[in-house]
């Protein structure tokens, strides 16, 4: 059985290390998947956004995603909608500051290992969970104002915005573009890849994940465009001069 | 068999890798656990108590760590406390630099296959061996002066101090104190966890490894205070005005 | 099957995990070694040379290795000699900018799991492929200009250089030598390893996988030298008062 594992714990402390011991220990044969601990600290909008678009390459099996800002209040633990309440599948004491060791990697070392999941806790309300708010972009007439939801290593700046959002404007591959982000304003080509365009540009593409992404070819746009998550983004058709 | 992995050696180059790798040509089947390669460069002392608070959540087999500031010299090589010169049991030849791939990640394979571990070495003395001195936190009369061990990704400031020491002051969940690290002075409550103060307030809690710990409620302690591994803490217990 | 897996994805984003789960729903058995991800990003260059320098460690099996500045381009992707243009072995529809996750990691898998390499598609002449110039070291009179190649997490700096071109000029294990790199020039000391020099002295040995490296005994050299990849340095066997 395959565990995946995602978190903002990142990999400089033991916290990592130490869940997937307690999983050995449960279900010794299980084989962990870190799916990403690179998740900013408890920016739970990141981690649900990184698990809906990498889970479709997982392989079936538990998945254990744990960002928490909420851990030793009375929030509600789950794994999908059962509220992890019975002790029996606990590290007893549950210590009020590291869930993901105590509740959580127990929980999903113990489904691997063919508990039943209404064993773990009683079953809740799809109602009770509370949900996220992806921010929605705004598409106005020619112009779209969207929000940056992830910037990744080589500095490609994901936006919450898809190619069919762009092609409503009349945007499609070749298609000059403003971008203005903070007090900054660049001119961008549309193109199917990073690649289609100079070196040096800036281009709007989509990306692996299917979200449109800012990129400039062989160079870093999140650098370049000091941009960071959360921060708006106006992309605006360029008037033929 | 499980090998669990701890060392100083980061994920930025292939140490990691490497000794991966030598451990996999040696024992094939074997199950290596990274607890985490983020010590800080050659900080024995963070190495050992982070080896001593995450061995109890790891499984029975081989437990491999390496900070090694000694690597090259003539300082004797362990498991346990056998001296590891039974050159069958090496990668030969042996670098001056890397002991990690050809001594340490070889030994620990072949524990892991099954070698007896006699096999590697004659047996040492206990009192051969070099003790490593944790500093001792000074419990005086109405404030304790102790020590901060590690700073985790969250800005958490672990404290060589123990709940019970804080007892000992009369110090328990609710009572206010002053914190005093470096030139910077703050007020902090004790509390069982840092959700039970306001965001923004400084918070004294039993960390998850029973540690006393100093956090900010949402916020990053260790940024704050500017805490550092090595820094001297004073806490007292605040005079009623 | 063991597949060891190098690249330049970093560990802060979901890429490297992402291959994994690819690898492991075409292959569940397969065992992946990271070897490293942390060369720096589109260095091929040092993807290359860590490559070279750590597969002798590893063991025998598939070695998926994703340095990829032109990806979307149409380069061809290779694994050994053999394109990969069979769209049975990739995970469809092919993005033009994540390869490592649908071209390289599904053919890697499915190598691990027995397809023969012919099936990925038509061999490639050796001729076709693109070398890579690895800068060559230039020995003069009394003199070597190197480049430096790789700084690791410990400020220890490779150079494009063995102990033999050393010895060419007379350099060994305690001869004094004068490092220019930069601005800044500084006497060092070549030694079989950094324990043999004192403590802050500047050192010239042979590391762990055969090149000469420059450290700091119980120092950092990389930040002392302000020394990067690419960077020249002039060792100059330093003449008698």
């Amino acid at each position: 059985m395959t565990i995946t594992f995602l978190s903002d714990f990142g990999l400089q402390d033991d916290f990592v290390g130490t869940c997937h011991g307690v999983i050995k220990r449960i279900a010794p044969g299980t084989d962990v998947i870190d799916i990403t601990h690179g998740i900013e600290p408890q920016q739970i909008l990141q981690g649900a956004l990184v698990l809906a678009s990498t889970l479709p390459y997982m392989p079936e099996g538990v998945h254990l995603a744990v960002v928490d800002p909420g851990v030793g209040t009375d929030r509600k633990a789950l794994t999908g909608a059962w509220e992890l309440d019975n002790p029996a599948y606990r590290l007893e004491p549950v210590s009020r500051t590291f869930h993901g060791r105590d509740l959580f990697a127990p929980a999903a070392a113990h489904l691997a290992a063919g508990v039943d999941p209404a064993e773990l806790g009683p079953p809740l309300e799809p109602d009770a969970l509370v949900r996220i708010d992806v921010p929605a972009a705004t598409i106005g007439v020619g112009f779209v104002l969207a929000h940056v939801l992830i910037v990744d290593r080589f500095g490609n700046v994901q936006l919450n915005l898809t190619t069919d959002d762009l092609a409503r404007l009349g945007i499609e591959p070749g298609t000059r573009v403003e971008v203005e982000i903070g007090l900054q304003r660049f001119y961008a080509y549309a193109a199917s890849t990073f690649a289609d365009v100079r070196v040096g540009d800036v281009v709007l593409y989509e990306d692996a994940y299917g979200n449109v992404a800012i990129a400039i070819n062989a160079g870093n746009a999140a650098e370049m465009l000091a941009a960071r998550p959360g921060d708006t983004v106006t992309i605006t058709v360029r008037a033929r001069a």
